[in-house]
């Protein structure tokens, strides 16, 4: 086995989305606008952060079944079984989620994000900005 | 404070970049083709993942400054001091990494990807497919 490392909660989500059932898979299905509020404590970590910039926000998916490592992608079952590695799923040994989304509005330490598919409650782990040179990651 | 989660090792880097000096600050920055092996534990994980495709690796970067929230951007001191959630510097709060790969060769637990411009002996906590949809994150 490998080391272990802590993650903190940074912030979390809020969002009209209570249940994960409910949520969609990805951003782009549909998913609501929500609030990100980072927790007083990190407030630095937000400076010249704000309306119009295009983040990452990463999540610790805190409902998601760690020993899951193979799904059927897209919770279909006609798709193959596939290593947790080659989809998005949220069950997974490590459930971080990643979710490109616009900053819409800065209230202090809440900032209006869309689309947000991540549910009510989701601990925030981390912010990056998407990359202008690769529109990515 | 928020609770903590922990993110276990499921693998681990390996690479020419041996000092984070020397790394490039983003894979496309001439960075080199690199060696992602997965531990055997978490070998189902890889299941249907191969040469060809494009993921996104996350590593913990383990030799970041856990408690700096405020950076100047790209190393440069002429850029203003700017949030961490604003940046792409390892140092940060929780210091995940994402990497934007095209899996090259695959050898049994062994993924040869690129460019890569985390260093050798890296962890790597988890890996996503990129989605086709938005191209990204």
């Amino acid at each position: 086995m490998g080391r272990k490392f802590w993650l903190e909660t940074l912030g979390y989500v809020r969002s009209e989305l209570k249940k994960r059932k409910n949520a969609p898979r990805q951003g782009y299905f549909g998913a609501p606008e929500a609030w990100v509020e980072i927790l007083p404590g990190f407030e630095k970590c937000l400076h010249l952060v704000d309306a119009g910039q295009e983040v990452i926000v990463l999540t610790w998916l805190h409902q998601a079944k760690r020993n899951v490592m193979k799904v059927h992608p897209g919770r279909d079952k006609s798709n193959p079984l596939t290593g947790v590695f080659g989809t998005r799923s949220p069950d997974r040994p490590n459930p971080v989620g990643l979710h490109r989304v616009k900053i819409l509005e800065r209230d202090g330490l809440r900032l209006r994000v869309g689309p947000l598919e991540a549910i009510d409650g989701t601990p925030v782990v981390d912010m990056k900005p998407v990359l202008a040179k690769s529109s990515d990651s």
